[in-house]
């Protein structure tokens, strides 16, 4: 038995935490030893990490700077928490992974390739088994967050907007890049519907996981 | 006018702080304008990442996460204070710099060319001018920490000497790899011998940068 490693990715407003939630409820109802973590961070040297990453006084940290922090605190992570608990053959969720570092540093503050190179490096070329990809466009996942659809934009607000777009175009092309890992799920409907759709992937999956 | 970027390097109980003291005095009498840093450190962001690799609480720290913040840490410092000091056509004189990883990390830990293309992203390229290693053997530059040259090692002692000739070693591999950037000092006699090598050095290379 060696485990299985579940990452969940998605934009700001794709119903990230409540999907998580749910897999979380289903996986144990099935009977699963699930461990659940999050990045940035996931133990204590990560999560200092995090902290350093999240300070609001930091503001003169610069994009390479935070994708290194990044890498350490996924290191960090991968070899004290997600590869001994896969070891133990447990079912990993992981809230967010180096997909999140792809689409976000390399493509949404334009660092490319150095990216994946580095994490890597910081985990040792490990993958997950399965990512679920909740899929809502920018336009839409920014209006839920503001929770009016209305809304003239202001110029700082459109280069968030352009930013986001160019997160989003990262994780479009992870998902060409790799359809049998990421499983694409349309998270525009209700978070019903979206569970549904997780569900199936899941049970597509556990089915394999309950073979071993 | 372009600046002029020092570094020095060595292990410890090379001496390195006596004349890192020594250097700042020569460079500003002979009415440079020295910007004097630190690795890892060296700016507000850069420091609070020198704090937590530093920090004895973090004992589950990987070498690859220390890695990883030693060069976020780097890139930090590349960014806002190195550069910068540089392009306003300062003397950048920096305590430690990638070799330091190299030697540390990449041979004294066994993590290899990983440092180097790491720290290639970390600096975007950026290599000291000239820089200065005071060789001292590891023998006995833990001698003088120890302040007994009798000394019957324990085994963690001996697992500290093998790490230190790890990191002596790369070391000598970096001078003998980029002989035309790291001037290599004796730094085995008394400090004002030791000196008297690095002003020459410095003569040498400050009567090019006087030329400009």
């Amino acid at each position: 038995m060696t485990g299985y490693f579940i990452t969940v990715e998605g934009s700001d407003g794709s119903g990230k935490s409540t999907q998580l939630q749910n897999m979380i409820a289903y996986l144990q109802q099935r009977g699963l030893d699930v461990v659940v973590t999050r990045e940035p961070g996931g133990t204590p040297v990560a999560e200092a990490i995090r902290a350093l990453i999240l300070d609001p006084s930091h503001t003169a940290m610069t994009a390479e700077t935070e994708m290194l922090l990044y890498a350490a605190s996924r290191a960090q992570h991968v070899a004290e928490k997600i590869l001994p608990a896969k070891q133990a053959g447990k079912v990993v969720l992981s809230d967010r992974f180096v997909d999140s570092s792809i689409a976000y540093q390399g493509y949404g503050r334009g660092l490319g390739d150095m990216v994946a190179w580095v994490n890597d490096i910081a985990t040792g070329g490990l993958r997950p088994d399965l990512t679920i990809f909740l899929d809502v466009p920018p336009e839409i996942g920014m209006a839920r967050k503001q929770r009016e659809v209305q809304h003239q934009m202001d110029r700082l607000e459109q280069e968030e907007m352009a930013f986001h777009q160019a997160v989003y175009a990262g994780y479009l092309a992870l998902c060409k890049a790799e359809p049998e890992r990421i499983c694409r799920v349309d998270a525009t409907g209700t978070a019903e519907e979206v569970f549904e759709q997780i569900q199936k992937t899941l049970d597509a999956h556990l089915g394999f996981l309950e073979k071993r």
